[in-house]
């Protein structure tokens, strides 16, 4: 039996991760996740609301880390540019994560009960960076459209850097926002 | 009675609409939404899998006249352009639908079920849309990412719209890409 909270945590999450790849998420029930982790499936839902919860737990770190980014960021920074920042520093703890990281976001892209999950944090997180702007003194108008556009382009970066380590999420960052500038600017015409 | 099967589907929606406002949609059910539109349970079920579907029977429509939009864009059109002549497009509709557009859209931002179902059917609007992109030569990278960020910024628009009916949907489209362009192009300094 692992000892700590904080241990049973982790290995519920590598047995659920390691059985969704296995078998796919629908055919795993909670208590094989528990079982493989080695604790009770009590244990199991002292941790996680459900078997889709499992594989989210960082979000709210992540939400929490990049909010407090954007309140730090020097006065005067372009919404977007301060936006980027915040992805860049979060990208460090990202990149330390991969070989959790790497295969969750396989398992999630392949099923799409996992999917509708991600889509409905992706839209909390772009809700949160957006009070962060708008907290900043963004107009409501400006904060909303740079939040949900600057999550979209981080989430495309890191799905890139997933499928092609050789380069560093920076680079990906780098890539994936001077894209956007480039396709902006050929509109309008 | 409602004589045709398009009138009923018609009557459905408006009813389920009406409900959803009156009571929420939690505490609605399909037997009362069948009842206020004038048929059986067995008739809405023969028009919908369930009561979210019920507000989001236009995706399907609007989604195969964006891809057949984007399909039938002029040869050479940067990527972002060829998205926003295709919202232009649908707006017409859109603008047509305001009625019943409007209460929806306030109906879904209060009702955490229907915004889960209206985030995966944006996930998958902008899945079509870089399909359709991809389709007409545009790399994988640049065609998902303008079609997301398109999509994102289209649906930033539509909420202003409705916000701010005294302007036209064009305009709020002419605005948000705009907004678009000078967020990004203050980036990568």
């Amino acid at each position: 039996m692992p000892r700590s909270g904080e241990e049973a945590r982790r290995r519920l999450q590598q047995a659920a991760l390691e059985l969704y790849r296995e078998r796919g998420f629908d055919q795993t029930t909670t208590a094989e996740i528990a079982a493989r982790a080695g604790v009770t499936e009590r244990t199991f839902f002292r941790h996680f609301p459900d078997k889709r919860e499992v594989l989210f737990d960082g979000e709210a770190t992540l939400r929490a880390d990049l909010t407090a980014s954007v309140a730090d960021a020097p006065d005067g920074l372009p919404p977007l540019e301060v936006l980027i920042r915040a992805f860049r520093k979060a990208g460090r703890i990202i990149e330390g994560n991969r070989p959790f990281a790497e295969p969750r976001l396989a398992v999630i892209a392949a099923t799409p009960a996992l999917r509708e999950r991600d889509q409905a944090k992706a839209a909390a997180m772009g809700d949160a960076l957006a009070a962060a702007l708008r907290a900043r003194g963004v107009t409501d108008r400006l904060a909303e459209l740079a939040a949900h556009v600057g999550w979209i382009t981080f989430h495309h970066a890191a799905g890139a850097w997933i499928e092609e380590s050789s380069r560093s999420l920076d680079e990906h960052l780098d890539e994936a926002f001077a894209d956007l500038r480039a396709l902006s600017a050929e509109t309008g015409g």
